[in-house]
């Protein structure tokens, strides 16, 4: 299911990529990146909701104000997260002298890093391969800069979609790293996503917001949230289309791609969860309301019964009807139907001994957990991975 | 830490108590409890928030309205939960057929039960043990109904306390078993208390719920919640003193001694949860509101991240200050301040380097977390215990 590299021919007008070695990951492996636009472009962001936050977050969140966006450095290897005022201080020289290679404006320029929490950000290093890393720079590297990302990662992930507007063709693409406080020092779930379409700046900041809450918001390896976690957009307007606005009929069209964008990074990044086997989908229908749904999925997706059951292959359906029942949503346990992969497990609340069929479902590297709860129409989904010894063994043991 | 079987010489006066073998475990152990009063006690009780509620909980909560109880019986080995009418016509066929042989009146005798979900309960083998269950009561019998009601636990808990009534002596004694959904099919928290001090009924009631709140509901071993959690307390009055009630100068007395057993209880449950090998207490100081230091606590004990990383001695006090950042109370980085037994690991915010000391404390087998918000006065505390390879393998292996 995990592969070690990637190679991509996705190219987005308007923006070139690079990915380098700087020398801080002890791995020798790929550990800066930079993502640029030919020029100043839209922007919009989410981030971590954590109250620890690296000091890149904290630069960020002032700068992402103006909506605008030129160019993003990425580091692996050190998180510069809980560092103080030499965090701080570090970030803002990133910055800057990313700004003055660039020759660009340094509110344009935006911070990121991931990985070790508490230890200063080795600058030398970076500073230094500054040039190397701007050389770097070509419209085909965008895997370059998926493979810099990565700490705990076992294989970049890497997507783009092209979408129709009016007589021209738009190019979505993006980069995302890690899950969630997936891996202890080596924190965060990173997401950079680039199109040459032109959005307004409300646009572009809604259809994030509602991709992220129904993608990395509903992914769940550990539950621990980072304070590194970052999620930002930039669209350059390249492609020479009228702004879609939220007005526009291409906005619909825009969040569809953008939302099956998240959803399928979501995807990859649970499937690479620590230890992980097997990737869960918990999709919830017959619903009251869509937060009830959205409780009863997170609920079933989270629950560490219910992740070590599937990793056991174990037909535990018990243990579905139990987490549905604590969610916190109005349920009539009378009227819940349960399926896993098809089969239903679960009829109006009771069990229907399907144990040996499911056995085999359960097989499955990926198991869709389906719950009905036959008093309405709203629905959500979640996505999470199960929980094996493979996990307690990597955080267990990471820093020793 | 951990031994398999009790002996005890306490002793309520009042109270009889039986713990038999029903032939409900395979195992052959004991699984048949009863808890008698020679009079009808007080009552008051808090049973699981799930809305998947098994089929004695039901009748329970509508018993207990009455405020009175005198027999308590339960049986482990199988939950009576996700049962549907079946389930709810057998537990009232256990409650009519206790009453009978003990003769008194049914809505008198509350149903418990613990264990498997999903199947229908042995009504045979539970009404042909009625029988020995009575000859087997005994003033000195509680380590017997301990022993009775385990399930996956490894040793029985109990505890008991004496309490000075004017010139009397008071005694309250407790069983409990399990941790939460700490067991896949074989659920379940329980508690059983009792004592022959006199109360009212509203002294009583909220002292039951202020014991469990700063006690059971602070533990998590998995966070999910069982269908058929219940913690139970009867006080008979045997004592002879006058009704302690919520103005009374015996209530906070009392109300200590409880809020003791409560959380010894619970301590014993943390230390045995499945596969653990370490208590984890999280005392967190120095909030503005005591709703902010109990989540806190709460997202630090039950976060997979620090678990792991106490169970693998791993000095990582970047997971507990990431812990205390998403917890959602306020906070202020800078101000931080944690130790591990003892050992400051975060001044204001930062990491203090105490690797290699840290590492020898982390052997311990009870490990204290205290957080020192450093902007308030209010404190709380919460229970864990640590994430081991060992819980993964009980819980994805069980049912198969």
């Amino acid at each position: 299911m995990k592969k070690a590299s990637i190679k991509s021919n996705i190219k987005v007008p308007g923006f070139t990529f690079s990915g380098i070695s700087a020398g801080i990951k002890q791995s020798k492996g790929r550990d800066l990146a930079l993502i640029l636009s030919d020029k100043p472009a839209a922007a919009a962001a989410v981030f971590t909701k954590n109250k620890v936050k690296a000091a890149p977050v904290k630069l960020a969140i002032e700068c992402i104000g103006s909506r605008k966006a030129q160019a993003i450095i990425i580091n692996s290897g050190n998180a510069n997260a809980c560092t103080g005022q030499q965090g701080l201080k570090d970030a803002k020289e990133m910055n800057a002298e990313t700004a003055k290679i660039l020759g660009i404006p340094s509110d344009l320029v935006y911070v990121s890093s991931t990985g070790v929490i508490g230890r200063p950000l080795p600058m030398n290093k970076i500073i230094n391969a500054l040039s190397s890393l701007k050389d770097g720079l070509s419209p085909s590297s965008i895997g370059h800069a998926a493979d810099a990302i990565m700490t705990t990662d076992t294989y970049a992930k890497l997507i783009s979609k092209k979408i129709k507007i009016g007589s021209k063709t738009g190019t979505v693409a993006a980069i995302a790293k890690g899950s969630g406080m997936i891996c202890p020092d080596m924190a965060t779930m990173l997401c950079f996503i680039v199109t040459d379409i032109s959005l307004s700046d409300a646009a572009l900041d809604s259809a994030l917001r509602e991709a992220v809450d129904r993608s990395f918001n509903v992914l769940s390896v550990d539950n621990d949230m980072s304070t590194n976690d970052t999620v930002m957009i930039m669209a350059n307007g390249v492609l020479g289309n009228n702004p879609i606005t939220i007005k526009s009929s291409y906005y619909q069209p825009f969040k569809s791609i953008l939302n099956d964008i998240t959803y399928e990074l979501a995807k990859m990044i649970a499937v690479d969860g620590e230890g992980a086997t097997k990737l869960i989908e918990v999709i919830v229908k017959g619903s009251r309301t869509e937060s009830d749904a959205q409780k009863v999925a997170k609920a079933v997706s989270r629950s560490m019964l219910v992740r070590t059951a599937i990793y056991g292959r174990d037909p535990n359906w018990g243990r579905l009807l139990a987490a549905t029942g604590y969610s916190g949503a109005e349920i009539i346990e009378q009227k819940v139907d349960i399926f896993i992969n098809k089969v239903k497990v679960v009829n109006k609340g009771l069990g229907t001994n399907k144990d040996i069929v499911l056995r085999k479902v359960l097989a499955s590297n990926k198991i869709v957990i389906t719950i009905d709860l036959g008093i309405g129409s709203k629905t959500a989904r979640a996505l999470s991975c199960d929980l094996t010894e493979g996990y307690i063994k990597i955080n267990a043991h990471y820093g020793t």
